[in-house]
């Protein structure tokens, strides 16, 4: 096996060159590694790794991982950290990698980080593809089935979202979408434009930057519809308010991508490389959350590195409008106010909810908050004492913070915390239901089986913690995300087989949402992470 | 003296190993230069080649110089085209490099090209002094002298801008602004925005990127009032209708920035890499043209590689709403029409004319023109038959191309061909004034001195040449650039002195602008360029 040197890195290098104008070498002290080796170690960085790191190991999530910080750690403890994980959120992988590529990998970020190509429009264009005609999209749905009652829920290593019907609990179909997909999001109601047949399509976003389009009213087999592809890497997508666009954002490269929403074709891509908001260029600036405002014909686009909340103005595409509105880095993951007027983004490094106002196109709010707040899907409700409230999840405690988030009816309280739930263990999702008397919180991040298995369920009103409920218990496996179903009877906890990832034992379990009892649990699913309720996200159910 | 190696580009080097995974090596067969030659080339490219070639010398005004399509040529036939130029708009530079310089730059442009670093905001701050305190600003003028017929003159090669009064055509002072001026520009009158004291303060942009402020009512020893600088690399700069915000544009790093006009203190840097109209990814995408929009409270930003015009809003820095309409590449050098409604720009290699609505905030029209349209300060006057018309010279050819720009009043002649005046050589610069019958172009880009150091004047009436005027006669120098005195009675244009660029031996011959005959010469000046005549410029009389 030859063994190869990847010695400086382009970024490095070019800053090297024009200070010092000294010519590149190789030094003889670089860790190296086989070539295969390091081929593997570079395909699982980026799988694993370079959503919290980086890419270009610059930092964001998780610390920096250049070679500036990571040699002075030094192989042993590199090893160590990887294996285990940290109490401060690095993920622990001795359940995901051997042994052999704990140690590759602990070399491998010790050397400089590759940096990957760019792509351009033609080469997105490339990659669509027509799996049914527009002409022959069905004119009702053909399966006379409850289908605002259905579920798209990802199954992330099998490559497939599967759908689900709400109200038989049956798996329909599972629609080939391709790699780890991250987010699935469908047309939605708009106060101003209007699209036609919400709630039909659907668009998946994976982490290859693959774009697929499902077609709810089609016969199960036909369901997917179109392809197309506009990053490397990405995480989030959305769909205009009239239903003709589809957005979605890379993390790499650096850009938001805005398709047809019919065909899929990529017509028109802007870059979000830029400054932060200390007025440092950022080239690894990546696109987090993205929304479509409810009450504006607008996109919300959040760039992470950056700070900068953009809102893109959909109406002319040539003559594109975007408000840049500087907050604080490193937005992530966000979420509407009941009113629509107000996104709630977490800033999650610098501890910060941020609060953008859509109507005036500017920041309305920071607020201060605990450890690496993730809202996931959120959750908005009504508490007793501060009026309408928001509430999220953290990272890197277990807590849930909640906010005020009406400045028309309570002035006094809103964006400000109102209270906070201590859980067992930090998570990643939180949501609750109009209807429902509850918030639920889980505690993926935790790194025991007891409490990573276990969602918690607090009271709105006395805010203490009802309910601990261990949703499995087998070993290698995690509870995380709920989603209520359409009229918020039932709750849906997914079960994701983490270690087994291949084979469909992973599943879905619904509770009772009064009860807070088991119904059902929905076998047969691939590592089933986000789902999304068709009533519920149509309707800004959140 | 050391010998060194520069192998691969650090962009080159990027996508080679991301695509190919294969390690770097330097071959042997590239071109080496010792290393003070290489640094003396890589300063003289930056300084006389990268403005049209680009400093990544991926090609704009210029064609693409990468190894890749320079090793195909060859040492020989590229010192041939450095030392003479070509017919199709490149200089010849025997009259400026000696034998072996240009040798050396036939080989430096073999290898890769330097990348060079990029800049914070507060490394720009850094760079932020103030002369004058602005409490300590006068409240009146001190010098009783009738400042708005002053001319603000570019010395280029001293590094000095001169004031004259064009009443009594005096040398007031030679300001130090340092190396290379490219642009000066002060407070405008504007629609909806009051600057205090329109006319009053001027501000340079250098080459280095170096941004100087001119307080024209301050003793003349004391008009160097602050000083910044917001890039490495820079050509154009404006102040808001509010004179609040000065903005200038940097070619690398690729960015504008928004600085307090009182302090020059840098607050708001943006990046402009992104995608051009095929959506492609450009890094090295310039800056060119900077405008304030007489009529809206915006910016207007010509991003020269991604065929993209910003027009951005001033009125809110934290919030920045930017508006990129996507025209053509490579954007240039523009001009208001008289309405202040319409933006006109050269896209200069497409062979282009521009024109954005600043109302709507949309392309309004793209004119197709012969080869290198460059209007510099641009044009506008009535045409007999047209009505309102714009012209342009163009670097490539010998002409004049004029076109109509008045879509209310006259609908079928706007935006198309009205007609063209051949000229003997291509230019660089034309001008009118509203009280003159004539219109004046340059010929700075003909190799032969007697056209190059010609000016032509033809009638708006007739469209003949009623009289070519040639300014010097003295080697290495050249007639460029004219500027009307306040009253139209003068038309002054810069005799540069290229060759000889460190002694004040250039002048600026001032003419009659009824009889087109010889009144003045201002001798004294170094390397006179652009220059600015305060009235005209604070007026829009274009
Ligand atoms: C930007 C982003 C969003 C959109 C937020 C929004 O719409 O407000 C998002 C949403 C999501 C959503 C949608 C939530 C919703 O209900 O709307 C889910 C289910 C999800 C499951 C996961 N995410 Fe996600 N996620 C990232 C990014 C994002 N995730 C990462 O960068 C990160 C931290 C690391 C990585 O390498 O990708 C990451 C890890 C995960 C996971 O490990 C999860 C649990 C499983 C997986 O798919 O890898 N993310
Ligand atoms: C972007 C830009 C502007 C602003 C246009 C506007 O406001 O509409 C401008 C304006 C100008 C103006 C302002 C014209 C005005 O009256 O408004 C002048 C005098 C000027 C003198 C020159 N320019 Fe200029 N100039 C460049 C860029 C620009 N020049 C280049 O990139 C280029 C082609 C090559 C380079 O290496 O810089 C270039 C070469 C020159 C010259 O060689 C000139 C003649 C002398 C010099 O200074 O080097 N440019
Ligand atoms: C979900 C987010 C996340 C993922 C995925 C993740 N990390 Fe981390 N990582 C973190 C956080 C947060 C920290 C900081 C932890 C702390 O301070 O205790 C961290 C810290 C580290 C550190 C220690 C850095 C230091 O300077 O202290 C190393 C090494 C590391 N991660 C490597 C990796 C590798 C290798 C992978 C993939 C195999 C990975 N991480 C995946 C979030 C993540
Ligand atoms: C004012 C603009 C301008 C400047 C300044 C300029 N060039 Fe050029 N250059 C051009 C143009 C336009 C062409 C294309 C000419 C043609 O096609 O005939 C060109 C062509 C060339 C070519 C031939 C490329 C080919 O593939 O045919 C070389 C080599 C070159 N330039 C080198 C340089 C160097 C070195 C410098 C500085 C010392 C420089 N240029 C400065 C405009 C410029």
């Amino acid at each position: 096996m030859k063994t190869v040197k990847y010695g400086l890195s382009a970024l490095g290098l070019a800053i090297g060159m024009a200070a010092t104008g000294v010519s590149m070498s190789v030094s003889a002290a670089e860790p190296t590694l086989a070539e295969a080796d390091y081929e593997k170690a570079k395909l699982q960085y980026f799988q694993r790794c370079a959503g919290c790191h980086g890419t270009l190991r610059k930092g964001a999530t998780g610390k920096n991982l250049e070679p500036k910080s990571t040699m002075k750690k030094g192989q042993k403890r590199l090893e160590k950290i990887i294996a285990l994980g940290t109490e401060g959120g690095m993920n622990n992988f001795d359940d995901l990698f051997t042994k052999k590529e704990i140690a590759n990998m602990a070399t491998f970020i010790q050397m400089e980080p590759p940096v990957p190509p760019e792509m351009s429009l033609e080469q997105m264009r490339s990659h669509t593809k027509e799996y049914v005609a527009p002409k022959d999209y069905p004119t009702k749905p053909m399966h006379g089935l409850n289908w605002k009652n259905f579920f798209v829920v990802i199954e992330r290593d099998a490559g497939t979202a599967a759908i689900i019907d709400g109200d038989t609990k049956k798996i329909i179909t599972h629609i080939d979408t391709g790699y780890a997909v991250h987010v699935i999001k469908g047309t939605e109601h708009h106060k101003i434009d209007h699209a036609k047949d919400v709630g039909r399509f659907w668009y998946t976003i994976g982490r290859d930057g693959k774009v697929n389009k499902i077609d709810l009213w089609q016969t199960p087999d036909k369901m997917l519809v179109a392809e197309t592809k506009m990053a490397y890497d990405a995480r989030d997508i959305a769909v205009s308010g009239d239903g003709k666009y589809v957005i979605a954002g890379g993390y790499w490269p650096a850009h938001f991508v805005i398709m047809d929403a019919v065909t899929l074709n990529p017509l028109k891509v802007v870059s979000t490389r830029g400054y932060n908001t200390k007025g440092e260029f950022i080239n690894e600036a990546r696109v987090a959350a993205i929304y479509t405002s409810p009450l504006t014909s607008s996109f919300i686009v959040a760039v992470k590195e950056t700070g900068q909340m953009l809102q893109v103005d959909y109406t002319d595409l040539d003559n594109l409008t975007i408000t840049s509105i500087a907050s604080a880095e490193f937005l992530h993951d966000g979420f509407f106010d009941p009113s629509g007027r107000y996104f709630q983004i977490a800033a999650n490094a610098s501890n910060k909810m941020v609060v953008i106002d859509t109507i005036e196109r500017k920041l309305e709010a920071m607020i201060e908050v605990d450890a690496l707040p993730h809202p996931g899907p959120g959750a908005n409700w009504i508490d007793k004492e501060c009026g309408p409230v928001g509430g999220t999840t953290h990272l890197g405690v277990g807590l849930v913070s909640v906010w005020g988030n009406d400045p028309m009816g309570h002035p006094d309280k809103a964006w400000k915390l109102c209270y906070e739930v201590e859980t067992d263990g930090a998570g990643a999702f939180i949501r609750t239901h109009e209807t429902s008397q509850y918030v639920w919180a889980d505690q993926l991040k935790h790194p025991e089986p007891e409490v990573q298995q276990s969602v918690q369920v607090f009271d709105k009103d006395t805010h203490e913690i009802v309910k601990t409920i261990r949703v499995t218990t087998e070993p290698g496996k995690a509870a995380l995300h709920m989603e209520f179903n359409n009229d918020g009877s039932e709750v849906w906890v997914s079960v994701w087989n983490r270690k087994d990832a291949k084979n469909p034992t992973g599943e879905i379990v619904v509770y009772d949402a009064k009860t807070l009892k088991e119904l059902y649990r929905i076998k047969g699913l691939t590592t089933p992470t986000g789902k999304f309720n068709v009533h519920n996200r149509m309707n800004h159910k959140t």
